[in-house]
């Protein structure tokens, strides 16, 4: 048993990650990760087959190395979860009994729910080969199981940890729909943005007989500034495109900008009022 | 290039899962077995650099053959996504640039819209090392990045494609508290049977004077009553609890079931009503 975490930080993160006789320290270290990327970091080890430390776990955590450091080794399932006041199993069997069965959402809530109350709370993963015995599941509290392809039910202990970590941290989150990152702050083009893109437009098509023949010139701006507005550009779209427009309009294959001066360039007595 | 599913049947899955020069064989696979788990099975590959087909790819995917049997390689991304309507980019990194940033949650729910408008959709991972460039995500619609911790931010791609194809699959769900297995069906007790549980356990007390002195007898039956019912105790439960009560009061220690006669052991005649 180790650990370098005070109770009160452990008690902070989450709930605590429970391994029932991990085989593999590269899962042990996967599971690490995963607890670090949704931020838990109280892992728990039942007579894990190789023994505790596990230089293949270090390695595999990738850098987790405060999960790692913070691993507490245990003989009995019951000693590892003796402190804890509500526990789920995770199990992709189906299993005869009277607890509840409970979906990763739902499951996630609860322990929120209780982990905001001051309880401690924990989340049991069985062996790689064959998960957890009905004697385990009976000492959890409820049962949470995933919503897989039945064909294809049984997930790696990594991934199941992985998938009831996401959960925790988006049961945490006010708004499902929020990112860590967006994209750059634009703001919706005004009107008069707008119209003057028409302008831009349609007079460097007009300098190129574009409106032809003249009577069905007006239907053709309609159609023009229908494409033009479909969408709601922002400022700095309508900005692009205009640069776009303006190069077009200015520059000759022939003679790109910076080989020729710029008052030879093509159109360009007409634009300079539109340059951005 | 080689597929066994017809395009149909590739079209009702969902979104294809496109990996960009992924390495390890190891991870191909789990991405395939991850996809399989939540009902995905048509994957992509731009030029992996061990090839393919790969042995380590089939064996990791852990009998997911039919996603490996069915991928196809190609040598460009653009050549990947030529067929698709509409694609996402997967990046754990801000991207300086116009695309909108989605969380896998409001991804998955616009995929699942555009899947059922008939839409081709797809999901584009980057590479072990240091996933896509920026040219790479410019060919997407719209960029997903995961609510992770900040500081351990970055996920394997098969960690990222699992993360997806689960929510990918919870999307389609009308009922994200919906398991795949049910506990032993229960009923809810009647307070019949409730009542019939509190006569059974004060008959069985008062024959032991449990309630003295006698003045306190109201007292404690309130109280007993009141631990009795204060969860609501389906009728499957208070059988078992009933019976855990006849076995207590009808056995003694030193003459367990089936050691004595019935008629001898204690208690019975009083309780042959009781007896579930």
């Amino acid at each position: 048993m180790s650990g370098t975490n005070s109770e009160k930080e452990r008690i902070e993160e989450g709930p605590v990650i429970v391994l029932v006789e991990p085989q593999l320290g590269e899962n042990i270290g996967m599971v690490a990760r995963a607890m670090a990327n949704f931020g838990l970091a109280e892992l728990r080890l039942v007579n894990p087959r190789d023994g505790w430390p596990n230089e293949k776990a270090r390695s595999a955590a990738s850098k987790a190395d405060h999960v790692i450091d913070g691993v507490q080794v245990f003989e009995t399932l019951e000693a590892a979860i003796a402190d804890l006041n509500f526990v789920y199993a995770t199990t992709a069997r189906e299993r005869y009994g009277f607890k509840p069965v409970r979906s990763p959402v739902t499951a996630c809530t609860t322990l929120r729910q209780k982990f905001n109350g001051g309880e401690r709370t924990g989340i049991l993963f069985g062996r790689e080969r064959w998960g957890l015995s009905n004697e385990e599941v009976a000492l959890a509290d409820e049962i949470v199981t995933f919503p897989v392809n039945p064909a294809f039910a049984s997930l790696n202990i990594a991934q199941a940890v992985l998938l009831m970590s996401y959960e925790w941290m988006k049961s945490g989150m006010d708004d499902l729909s929020k990112t860590l990152f967006q994209p750059v702050e634009q703001r919706p083009a005004t009107k008069d943005e707008l119209f003057g893109l028409f302008d831009h437009v349609e007079e460097a098509l007009e300098a190129r007989g574009y409106f032809h023949p003249a009577a069905k010139k007006p239907k053709m701006v309609d159609n023009l500034r229908a494409v033009l507005s479909r969408r709601a550009f922002t400022s700095q779209e309508i900005g692009v495109i205009r640069g776009v427009v303006a190069s077009l309009d200015r520059f000759a294959r022939r003679y790109p900008h910076g080989q020729r001066p710029a008052e030879e360039s093509e159109g360009q007595g007409d634009l300079q009022g539109h340059d951005q």
